[in-house]
């Protein structure tokens, strides 16, 4: 490989560039070009640099960007891949612990896991790259299309609830019936993991809410009606979902302060799970009650981070039921379309943004 | 039954009264004495006003104290029990919830439980009282003595590291040899409970600390030399434990401020059980980088209260074996023999107290 | 209720009979009237007395048949159901043990559960009948159509994939990228429920197989095609599967003999469902290196009967996946529709039969 | 290491020799000499050739017997033990499976493990040998004397109420107090095994019973009676344990007629564990009607082989608490001391034999 055309940061709050860069020494027996990258608040956290675990792979002064992407195969070693194929290559990498050891590096018990465009490794935010089969899943359901690129925030919500599943086997969860009639979830955070939860939430059976301290625009609250999930807006009616406790509360929003707000109105038995993440986010005071309430009801404070191979080919099944039964409700989880050297996308935040994608 | 003599308070906070008091309208097949009830900071929490939970029995304007009890059957009408027998009544009864109908409780899916002497069922610290043969639990072991009497405060113990077995269920959480060689808890506290957790930690192979910001008196530090615990005073040495980090975090205190600072000290993939409660303790600011280090680890942090009949059973089997096994040192658990009537006993810690037993 | 048309037997063995019964004293806030029952070896098997466990209710000397359905709600008195909704009525009927006490008497542990159209209660197969709201599920999808009556035999695939997810945490049955991908699922038989097994083990990722003894009907050949299953005619080719160890072993038949080659064929860790049965199968022998092959590969043998409301509810979420990825192919699950009366039906199997309904 | 004495086989069903021999090449920080060796089954299946699955290690035309020991450190170049210490080796060494990554070479999903004095590798049956310390267990608890010798059978008892436990989450196994109590386990066989497997039952707090097809020696019923287990003679009453069902079956035997004989005695919700094999075993018939009998009442049947370093770590404690409780009755377990070259006992099972150990 030559130069190819790149975002790039010098990680963490670097700044972005894009322009050609030099990659020497990657492995791989699978030659990609990413269709589309998808970017997220990692990714600009890294730019901003409030997100101070990123770091440049070793020898190299730059990390190029992007986690998410679809991609397609441009030539392949791999008896396992033809020219052609769409494939989302996995982020995450493994060390060598037991959970590293099993295909389980969201699990990694010791840090020593790397993660591409994040953490040591070299991002798919680039004109090409070369990786091992292993790290790549197939779309197999052509009739996805571009919302394949969701493939990699989806699979961060398929861990989270095998996280719910696990974790609740400490009691009966279930109602009475055996099931989740009645139950009731609470999403903090409406970007576009908050509506990926939400889906998957709709899934189980919660009756679900997804919440924000302000309104959101039209095209989310069409959305919203579309996924049959409630809106409440915290700042104009605090107490919207009050009626009754809240069984399973997910955080989006890595902000303190809201998520034991929250916590104070979750059901005996509940499980939050903690998935979000600002280091930038205001300090929040708790105090001897709050831990008391925790204690008394059996509560469960859960963090949640990445998701391994499974939970990719499971993102997948999870996408096309989703657009089989949404249709272009679940496309306009894309709210906007860029070109590479659109460095402003990573620096504001578009109106109305879901999920914005660049094109290659 | 006539009248008998009680500790009684009108909960919450209404000081301790020790008097005669009649109780109409209990059932039960079984008619039992207390040998030794055993006082915690519950009882004197519901004396002292702290624990806003507590409540009186429908129809009574006071609540007889005492939930920890080792007792004699003076009369049974039961097959299962006869005169002589000792016994140790459970505190919790259920309600119609799921949890409550499978025996369990402890895990009460709606808070329609009640539980002796604290919330809504008149308590153990009176001279004789009926129950039901399914709420009792026989002491078969004679060598277990007095020793008896911490049943119910170890079946919390028991509850826990059963809720930290399903809880670590979400990943490999032992190491690769498929142990706990080499992993680490911390647990927050040196009164009764904290003892009682750091033998089930032994008991696992947890390299274990308990933890107090103050030195302990020369019993205690001798209890754990006897049970090979490490005792640290966070005052004194901060750092002592920051080696390397917590697998297992017990919180006995209750205290936000302590248990985020040793959540910030923990593992990945490490679990912090939340126990204690303390609605007095000071307020403690937690920010977004505490929230993101319990993500980014997939940290778990888990309340349990109380525990089911089956972990009373394990709690006698585990006391017959410490009994057996530590002799002497464990018998050193209970620091002090109280009458009936001494009732400074609610109001003020002895000092060096581990658990303070009334003898009836 | 006066009198109504219904398939009826003097259980078991006691041939078929339609005409009108008069039923008395059923309870129930929902009047309903079968759009399309199902008919399954069980029916059969009563009807010809190979199923010994069949038993009419108290104080009738006939069973009414049926216990796959689909209805519609002629009248509601209960809020959760309105004029014109379609429902599925769940069979099982709990009794008191821990399990059913939890919804689950698909797991009833002291066989004091009932059966609707099997044992103790009158089934489906009749004109109307009553039933309260909380023995209903409503089929909310409406283009689920007349594959709705096939709720009853998928809930019986999902329960038993739970319990391969429950047998499994044995260990690590994933490869090392925690994922099924290699794994192979044989299932024994090729009715309709082992196509609705096949569905859902293609779902979960297996490589699939289905086997009978004899080449099976074009009808079911195009099926296979369409579900990506593949068949094996083990008369033909004894050795067709032999390339790789089974991984999940699943039988419709109930045929020992069967079940124990190709228990002999599983790989490590494997897990075998046993689903069918077939008290006139003919006698197998097994001998000491059956058994040992069974312990020395950890292979698990799980039993697993019928299923609960949430096995129900993920049934129609399964049928709808199914019907939007598979479409016209599922309808095709259904062979033949026929009329009440149409008695032959449960005395003779219509060739190339999957799933015969009755049009009520 | 020069020549050394050993017994040894020419795998399998090579008879048995005492000799010196000449091993070469292999590693290990830490040399070791057997205090105590103990015979099995096992052993003496391979000597008789009644285990086809034993073979020699790579360029040996011999396999070195013994997987049962208690050795002494002579020397050691690892900081984790000293000469004299007391330790046990393990069994099974791993391959390359998910399994054997984390340390559980007893789940080895592939079958390419070996075990030292059965597949592949010699075993301690011999004047000394080198060994890992990862491999390598210390006996803490020196009280435990001679009795340290049964922690390889012991461990094989826990791995398999592992698996008793990890299957049972697929229902609720525990009756509606939560509790054991009521249920009850029969053990198949009345040797080693089965009397460590009555151990843990009764720890477990099962009604307990043990069996045989005829009458046992007076030491054994003096062991029944001390560990509060039940014998049932099968020939001289059929039906002494018919008066309830069975809850756990637990099989040392391999005898597949007497296995389903008892399966057909089983609780709902039953579980078997089958640990025994025996290739010889006379072979069995089964009908349709015990696999209905398993399918209708969700019994599950599981292989449960060998047992993992955790397991070696919870015999050890299993012993140390049974040697408390049980005193001398616990070690009335070894039944007759052997001299090296007593190559008889290999051949001939002693009249009363529960464990033959060999004094080094």
């Amino acid at each position: 490989m030559g130069e190819i055309g790149a975002y790039y940061t010098d990680a963490p709050g670097g700044g972005i560039n894009f322009n050609t860069v030099k990659i020497s020494g990657e492995g791989g027996n699978v030659l990609l070009k990413p269709l589309l990258t998808g970017i997220c608040g990692t990714d600009r956290g890294i730019v901003n640099g409030s997100l101070s675990f990123a770091y440049n792979p070793p020898g190299y002064s730059f990390l190029v960007l992007g986690h998410e992407s679809l991609c397609e195969v441009v030539e392949s070693d791999s008896p396992q891949f033809r020219k052609g194929d769409r494939v989302v290559p996995l982020v995450r990498r493994p060390g060598e612990c037991p959970n590293c050891l099993i295909g389980r590096p969201d699990n990694c018990s010791d840090g020593n896991k790397h993660e591409a465009g994040i953490t040591g490794l070299h991002g798919f935010m680039r004109g090409e790259f070369r990786d091992f089969d292993h790290n790549l899943v197939r779309v197999q359901d052509n009739s996805l299309g571009d919302i394949g690129v969701l493939t990699e925030p989806t699979k961060n919500v398929v861990k989270a609830f095998e996280v719910f599943e696990r974790v609740s086997s400490r009691f009966v969860y279930n109602n009475s019936l055996s099931t989740l009639e009645g139950k009731k979830a609470l999403i903090i955070g409406t970007g576009s993991e908050a509506f990926l939860y939400s889906l998957l939430s709709r899934d189980y059976g919660f009756e679900t809410y997804i919440l924000n301290r302000h309104d959101i625009e039209q095209n989310k609250k069409d959305m919203c009606a579309a996924f049959d999930v409630n809106f409440v807006n915290s700042a104009a009616d605090r107490d919207l979902i009050n009626g009754s406790p809240i069984d399973l509360l997910i955080d989006t929003s890595g902000d303190p302060g809201t998520i034991f707000h929250y916590v104070r109105k979750m059901n005996y038995n509940g499980i939050a799970i903690l998935f979000g993440t600002n280091e930038r986010a205001p300090v929040a005071t708790i105090g001897g009650d709050d831990i008391d309430y925790v204690v008394e009801r059996n509560i469960t404070l859960a963090g949640s981070v990445d998701a391994a191979r499974i939970h990719y080919l499971k993102a997948l099944d999870c996408l096309s039921g989703w657009k089989r039964k949404y249709g272009k409700a679940l496309d306009g989880m894309i709210t906007g379309y860029y070109t590479p050297g659109d460095m402003d996308l990573f620096m504001h935040k578009p109106a109305g943004e879901i999920k914005s994608v660049i094109r290659w």
